[in-house]
């Protein structure tokens, strides 16, 4: 029996380790399911005949080396700031790891010696980073092996709430977690080239320069920047292409409004308010208006935001309830960040039956024997319960598989590694089709930025 | 002879060294002005019988402790990060110490040491911080003798061009550090209280909600938020003042125009931008907009900002060059600031004839008697020329008069101290009015912010 460690069983890991223990028997599979929280590892196990739950604080060595010891392999789907610490007693003991986060610089410093080991670190193999390089990976090099030059690589990825569950008016819900959403797009300038031209959008700039996305059966969506587009020059070796832009999916409508929290300082993680526990949410967003002895927060803010009577955009605020004076913010020493999650958790939290949904969409614009042409490539998953969330499913799956590729010798690249090779894409992709997470491509003229060859500025 | 150490001979100790100097023979005084540089010191004696000159260098002990040593008082003229060192071997010595800089937390931590030795370390004794300080206070404490309470205070200073020399569209120059100026705002939410609200302006917004101010004989001026205002409720023990604020003043129309960079994210100083020292000021401005095939960037600059083409905004950014494309940014590895700094300087540098100026403005709102009132105080200093800046005047003269003060046991208080005492402010504002900078007081009704007892928001 081949036993797996799985550290940090939270709520994101149920389709992970369903999907483990169904094949426990197919694949000779042992679980170990170590958390924190006892209970936690215990819920996660549900009683079944080939999973052991137990206590492991990833900071004690005494509670962390002897499960990794005994381990074939190691998940560790701990917050991503804490692989570090598993990661080195895989090295020490010699055993595998998957993760599902991005490649940390401590994590890229032990590449050589997992190197020299002949280990495998897989990393970045869930949906966001994961499904998208592996997706993104098998067009351009399928492109490329065809004699073909990338031009233009863009790549949008969104955890929205699904079309049957959109019911309110910003048309999304928190499928992940709340603060990532609040504190989007902060912490630096959003770079990417567009057409052989570096472009650099500030915060709040953000939610105002967004692109429309179509995908055929599912209408129309807008994408703002990531931060962090042109890393991506080197890790897929698109150092040459003209255009690299990577991006976040929301339902048309949604930045224009998210834009004005940003303007009204709302999303500021940096600060402490004064007597944030006693505010209401009226007392909070007027704090970021100026002073009137008489006119209404109201009226304060439609004039701040130049929001005309008629403008959804006020409804959208309307519906938030921001304006309550009896609703109290209730956390000590809040940033205006985590004083507007709380707000929002009141009515963008999912209900019972909601289901989610993941939309993905990358554009290849590329030159093939003298011809431009361009590849569309769209993924929509839609949850089945609150369970087997789109979003649990597309992060959980991708891990699952690798680790079992990796137990197999299907995976055997050693270093620290991110899944843009074939050996792992290949096979993935495809079985990630068996539980229908699929790509739709459609082949359309190349439109780029400069479809009549004009002069850009 | 009481010997004085003047460490850094930068251009802004012009003023303070020739005042030194002008009183050596009265005050019985010898300089020894210690420099990195040493022709930066010769220059600064200008071969004065009561001046040497010599080469420092604060890093090294071997350099620092003898000079220190010696000295019967120490001003530290240097960047305000490297007060620390001198400081530390002041109190070894058992030596008084002035700055000009604001107290850091290493300086603070000093405090308790400095007092048992019974030392006068005085910083924050330039202009701002300085002479707001002291000016400020006298008015509060005279208020407080009076059984008076302080309602509202809010403080504005700014260092501008003089009338006579202000010749562009920007009614700006650089007169002190053009650094600071691109960078103004930056580093955190602007705090403050308003009518007992506290209100808070992300730096994005900053340059958009200024305030005016009428100062007799000089017109119109605007404020805009300093970050920080809120530290002077414990420092001024305006704890219970219901408004407290304190600004920047620039020529009415500056604050809109400058929002223009904010919003692009020119004034950026968190990243450094691709190839910046090929750039042009054509690129530079371009790198912040949407690529497009055929529209110019001034078309995507006025769509941008929404600027008509009657605009007094588009004159301003015309004046600058900015869309040049032949000029070069010049400068490896520069963040959008350094960039935008460059192109500043070309025509914000003052010319060899042109004349600074000084703005202070304080308000008092305060209760007597039962009774609401109001003090303006305004000082308004323009220099003589290129050496004799308003802003190297105003900063080297309090700094001068505080050392004699000190030496000859008038300011006596031990400790870290700021300029906020009777027996500091008093004799060294009496003695600034000789030099022409003196407040001019109106009494005016209590405007504050609710002249109609309206229930505010």
């Amino acid at each position: 029996m081949r036993e797996i460690l799985i550290v940090g069983a939270g709520k994101s890991t149920s389709v992970l380790i369903n999907y483990l223990l169904q094949q426990a028997d197919k694949e000779d599979l042992f679980l170990r399911i170590g958390d924190i929280d006892l209970e936690n590892a215990k819920k996660a196990c549900n009683n079944h005949p080939k999973c052991e739950a137990f206590e492991l604080d990833v900071f004690k060595a005494e509670s962390r080396e002897p499960a990794i010891k005994r381990a074939n392999i190691v998940i560790s789907m701990l917050p991503a700031r804490f692989h570090i610490e598993v990661a080195k007693d895989c090295l020490k003991f010699g055993k595998n790891m998957v993760t599902a986060s991005y490649i940390s610089d401590q994590m890229k410093a032990l590449d050589e010696e997992v190197k020299e080991k002949g280990l495998v670190f897989m990393n970045e193999i869930g949906v966001d980073p994961g499904i998208d390089h592996m997706s993104a990976m098998q067009v351009i090099d399928r492109i490329r092996d065809k004699g073909g030059k990338i031009l233009l690589f863009e790549s949008f990825t969104g955890g929205l709430v699904a079309p049957e569950s959109d019911n309110n008016l910003w048309n999304y819900k928190f499928t992940w977690n709340p603060r990532n959403v609040v504190v989007a797009g902060q912490g630096g300038v959003a770079e990417f080239i567009q057409e052989g031209k570096y472009k650099y959008i500030p915060y709040h700039r953000l939610f105002r320069r967004t692109e429309f996305l179509e995908v055929e059966g599912h209408g129309k969506f807008e994408g703002y920047a990531n931060r962090n587009s042109l890393k991506y020059q080197s890790i897929y070796g698109l150092e040459d292409a003209l255009t690299l832009y990577r991006g976040t999916i929301r339902k048309v409508g949604f930045s224009r409004a998210w834009n004005m929290f940003v303007q009204l300082g709302m999303t500021d993680d940096s600060f402490e308010m004064k007597n944030s526990e006693e505010m209401s949410y009226r007392d909070f967003i007027n704090s970021f208006l100026p002073y009137s002895p008489s006119d209404s927060v109201e009226l304060k803010v439609r004039h701040n935001l130049k929001i005309d009577q008629d403008d959804i955009m006020w409804d959208k605020l309307i519906e938030l309830d921001l304006f309550n004076p009896d609703k109290k913010i209730g956390i000590k020493n809040a940033t205006p960040a985590q004083a507007l999650q709380k707000i929002l958790m009141d009515k963008w939290s999912l209900s019972h039956d909601d289901k989610d949904m993941i939309v993905m969409y990358h554009k290849f614009g590329y030159e093939l024997n003298g011809e431009k042409k361009q590849i569309d490539s769209t993924m929509v998953h839609i949850g089945e319960d609150q369970s087997k969330t789109a979003m649990a499913k597309t992060v959980g799956l991708p891990v699952a598989l690798a680790t079992i590729m990796i137990l197999n010798g299907e995976i055997k690249t050693p270093g620290v590694q991110l899944p843009i090779q074939k050996e792992v894409y290949g096979p993935l992709l495809k079985k990630l089709e068996e539980h229908d997470i699929k790509f739709e491509e459609k082949e359309t003229e190349y439109l780029g930025y400069n479809p009549f060859g004009e002069v850009g500025n």
